[in-house]
């Protein structure tokens, strides 16, 4: 444990005090639609990120829109302090899209306080949680700092970008040509959850390669019934080929070489996550299924945590409204991803996907490919700089012992930041598995959000102490 | 050979004269967007059934919309000539939805004479084949004996409902309700086509079976990488369980008992099929294929004149935006159809499906069906009546003899006929492959038209003289 510095506790105070503030603050924030993945909300983008530079410049940190290609990445810096490791602070600012918009409760973009049976309080809002609920908890934190001590306890930068949700290319070329400028002791990533109630620092995190895949036969719609069984559907086709890509026995993908460098989950390890996991009754209940799906002899938990995995997240073909259409279309297309794990490459992933999908091509059917991201998985180790300071701070908020968990999500930020910036990033997050990130009626629970402040404040001085 | 009547000849030259005013008023009818799978075009499928009455009011049939919980039905007759066989003709004035729309060179709803390099003139419109430009063929030749003689040279009744084109369950009802009165000794059914462009009565009609299907797995929509890999991806148990209806080496439907009762075609059906009709590299090259797809064993004509087929007509599920969305869908959905051939029950396809379905259904997940239309095959006779003074008719406007072929379309008003009104139906008609009908661009040729009237005119004095 590290010692608790005496100057803590005004700042929590002050915390607790500014909450309702800080809550108005978050809500303006939320309702900027800064949907990165369609071009209509580049306004918005800008809109958010212009919001942020006001906030931190406000609370004295020297701050700034930084241009690229896509959507601005905004940069702030606070390094007067003399002592102590620098951290650098990375968030998004850019949310996912709201459809399907029908089955939100409220206006995905007009935060609204939920008062759930139990008492409980929640923020909906799209990006509540995911993640400007996250990013303002830290913002909050350094607010609370400044307004109680005037000086920030170590040096902190900012990077809050806004291409997260949209797979962009343009925070690697970012971090590359800034990377003098952003090289810092700490990298802190603000997107990842909690363990239910438990507080945890993520330390394994899947990468992700992200695919479009569209098939085309005909040259043009036909009529089934003058065509059909005679030319190729190519929606056959692509539910054949991706059908193809998981072995209905095993779960397991069957792309040559996609294992390849996978290694088997320390006995241990396997051990330590099934005490303190959700099971896959619980895990899955929470969603309404009651069975694993994916790989046999995995639980639930591991196959996300720490199995590579293949998703269709999305198709569409031919005629989908309402009633009926005797059509047999010209094209197909499916969005497609696979979370990787560590020793996977997502270039190699990526070839052997598209070179799976040539193969199976019929004769007169074409492939057009659209790569959305690629990032390789995160691991970080059990002695990474301010690992442990970060592990006693989060379990001196929460009241019980902090965890490190894997999570099967890709945040190809840590991995950016530990090859282009040369530092390890922890993971920290207040987030929750229910928080419904990326669906309708996404929320955050005020409790992650006050704590979560709280948290950040302790976090930040046990680095000083440390 | 039937004898040509002597008073033959003015009616067509009527006919050339009336052409421009003939094809005004055809413009009429396509002007009107009688969507019938769209509720919100349910206006306009009233508004083309009244101008269809006016129009046939006006050239002195009795004509009425009948009511139905569909769309209406027109009704006409002209009882009065004493002599020869009573005839019921049939089409339909409802069409296709015109998405996807981007791929239209005109506006779908307004009809444009276009003329390609080598001279030959098109109506572009949606329906422009399919089928108001076939159900005018027959008003326009009504008009000109009319205009002409004053009488009919028999007894004529029509039927023109608003539902073909969208699986509408009334006809079936209607028909039988009002069996007394539309019972006569020949329908007409024009909604099919020459054998390219030799002229050409259907006498082999595929049935049909669509259903539409749902699969839901979660709750909600899920984050892929929080759930992916163990939470059940309902768009990949959509593909899976769709892609095992064909056996993939011999292209049949593997669904249990779905081939009871199917015949072979004849060897000397087939040898005249091959002497007739456009061979494989013909037929599909006009859409830009090269390869029959479907099953083995059969060239491309026979396949869709006398095999059952299964295609997928549209397929839906998850993100299908711009960009990416790593989302874990809850649910998708496809409509699929089956064309059958005689000897199928279309309620046993259906029952089949449904169940293959359900069975390859793992835990956790649901299926919901919705069916769309069901019929089963038709057969038409050599000796069917007015069969042979049809093609006599017919051939002597094209000048070469007319064929009997196949027809991989479904029309189920072809059974109907025969099993509520208990008369062989004659389908004839105009349209041409390369009709683009159910597509962008629909079109039908000006010859098609012209002479499509024209013949009418000579098949009811054929029958007349018979």
């Amino acid at each position: 444990m590290t010692e608790i510095p005496s100057d803590l506790t005004p700042v929590l105070d002050q915390v607790d005090r500014a909450l309702d503030d800080s809550l108005s603050r978050l809500f303006g924030l939320l309702r900027i639609p800064s949907v990165s993945t369609r071009p209509e909300h580049a306004g918005d983008c800008r809109a958010a990120a212009q919001w942020l530079c006001q906030e931190l410049e406000g609370i004295g940190f020297s701050a700034r829109l930084c241009e690229t290609p896509g959507h601005p990445v905004v940069v702030a810096h606070d390094r007067t302090p003399p002592q102590g490791p620098h951290v650098l602070f990375y968030g998004h600012y850019d949310v996912q899209p709201v459809d399907p918009l029908n089955l939100w409760h409220s206006d995905p973009f007009e935060p609204t306080m939920v008062t759930r049976d139990d008492g409980a309080r929640q923020i909906v809002a799209r990006g509540a949680s995911d993640d400007k609920g996250q990013v303002m908890t830290f913002i909050e934190a350094l607010r609370a700092i400044r307004a109680t001590h005037g000086t920030m306890p170590v040096r902190i930068s900012l990077v809050i970008e806004g291409e997260e949700e949209s797979g962009g290319p343009n925070l690697v070329p970012f971090l590359t040509a800034h990377r003098d400028e952003l090289a810092a002791d700490i990298g802190l990533i603000c997107d990842t959850g909690m363990l239910g109630a438990t507080p945890a620092i993520t330390t394994a995190l899947r990468g992700m390669v992200g695919e479009e895949v569209t098939l085309k036969c005909a040259t043009r719609d036909l009529h089934s019934g003058i065509y059909g069984n005679a030319a190729r559907n190519p929606i056959e086709l692509l539910c054949t080929i991706l059908s193809s890509v998981r072995d209905r026995e095993s779960g397991r993908v069957t792309l040559p070489g996609f294992y390849d460098g996978v290694r088997e989950p320390a006995p241990e390890l396997r051990q330590r996550w099934r005490e303190i996991a959700p099971d896959d009754a619980t895990f899955l209940g929470e969603v309404g299924l009651s069975h694993p799906a994916g790989e046999t002899g995995y639980t639930a938990i591991e196959q996300t945590w720490c199995r590579p995995s293949f998703e269709i997240n999305g198709i569409c073909g031919g005629y989908t409204g309402e009633g009926f259409k005797t059509v047999l279309p010209a094209m197909a297309s499916a969005k497609v991803s696979f979370r990787l794990v560590a020793g996977q490459d997502p270039v190699r992933v990526r070839e052997s996907f598209c070179s799976h999908v040539r193969a199976a091509l019929p004769a007169d059917c074409t492939v057009e490919f659209t790569p959305h991201g690629g990032s390789g998985a995160c691991v970080v180790a059990d002695d990474a700089t301010g690992l442990r300071p970060a592990l006693a701070a989060l379990g001196a908020e929460w009241g019980m012992p902090a965890v490190t968990i894997g999570c099967g999500g890709s945040i190809p930020v840590a991995a950016d930041m530990r090859n282009i910036l040369g530092m390890s990033a922890l993971l920290i997050g207040f987030a929750h598995d229910d928080d419904r990130a990326h669906s309708p009626d996404e929320k955050y629970d005020l409790v992650s959000f006050h704590k979560g402040i709280r948290s950040w404040v302790r976090i930040l001085h046990a680095f000083a102490a440390a």
